[in-house]
């Protein structure tokens, strides 16, 4: 069987998981874009203060960082820093042939270690506590690219 | 057939679409790079500003933000949000076996509407132009991953 | 043989190229926090001043840029811009079917042109040596991309 087959169940966990991060990573750029419009500020470029349908009461304020804006963001590009190293290394992971409940443990434990950061930091838990999320995920991200390694080393 | 085969046309269809904007992304870096030595500023380290062959001059306003060269660092850093998510979930869309018609209007869709943001944001159209052409590529992300998260849970 | 299988050497040297790659840029998100833990700073949200286990005295110059965490931040920065790019164009190059001895000169050159990016980024070397090394690194990610462009369009 091909391995990466959807009929593999490795595989098909590595997609699902690899999907719903790609939907969380995109589900970032519309919060962003959300929260834009509720406060109608957070711009960035300089002809976002044109007079436009969607912007008919411009003023030079909206180019100001907006907090609320700004926190989507961050939380985005904390995404940015993990989430594509995440998916090609699951990929790859996938060729090691790993036993399903270890796949599962690993992939989609870094998917809920991810949902879970989101979490603590949309709603501004503690860094203490966002670093310990983030450190789950990136453990895991370390073992499957680790591991990776090591088969195509030939270990 | 080996679905990762450029014998098959979907699969030669994303790796057309893929390559083409890996292409547009680093030729953002170049383009940054052309910048940067137009306005012979735009730099962010400290030791940027040394004197060397290539800044026979320096100044410390080089370090100042340069509209220029931020402007194209923005599209840069909205690329960096959606191609890296486009290119895994568009190999990933290959494995279900679409249509080479939906494939091609999907994957070819998304390089138009990247490069037509490009032109508009380049250029400083309006923020709601601008916008519009990033909500086509990213409805089309979020079609086809979507798409493959379903075939990956098998229905 | 399956082309995406570490039986076949030039996708064994891909996938040790990538998870080199990959565990360098999960390392700058480490040293980022290492550095932030070493100065007690370079935080960026506010609730990062909160009074925690991890931070028993919060003050609000926390919340300042560290030009000794930024540094680290620009490195990664640099590595957001490469490796997604990178990552997946190496992986479509193995369909090529590529010399073993070039796949090889490629991908490890890229992955000796950034850890020499790094340790001239991470000690302040000029500019000009640093625009260099990632002149290199970018000249083979489009080599290789070009190359696979082209064998997909049929030539």
């Amino acid at each position: 069987m091909d391995q990466f087959d959807l009929q593999n169940p490795v595989f098909a966990t590595y997609v699902i998981a690899a999907t719903l991060m790609i939907l969380k990573a995109v589900g970032m750029s519309w919060l962003t874009v959300i929260r834009m419009m509720k406060v109608k500020g957070g711009f960035r470029s300089p002809e976002d203060i044109r007079k436009t349908p969607l912007n008919p009461a411009p003023d030079s304020k909206q180019l100001e960082p907006n907090e609320s804006v700004e926190r989507v963001r961050r939380i985005h590009m904390n995404d940015l820093e993990n989430l594509p190293f995440f998916l090609v290394a699951g990929l790859l992971y996938v060729v090691t042939g790993p036993p399903l409940w270890l796949a599962q443990v690993l992939l989609y434990g870094y998917v809920a270690s991810r949902f879970l950061h989101f979490a603590a930091y949309f709603t501004a838990q503690t860094h203490d506590m966002r670093a310990t999320l983030w450190t789950v995920g990136s453990l895991i991200l370390i073992f499957i690219t680790c591991r990776t390694l090591i088969a195509a080393l030939g270990f």
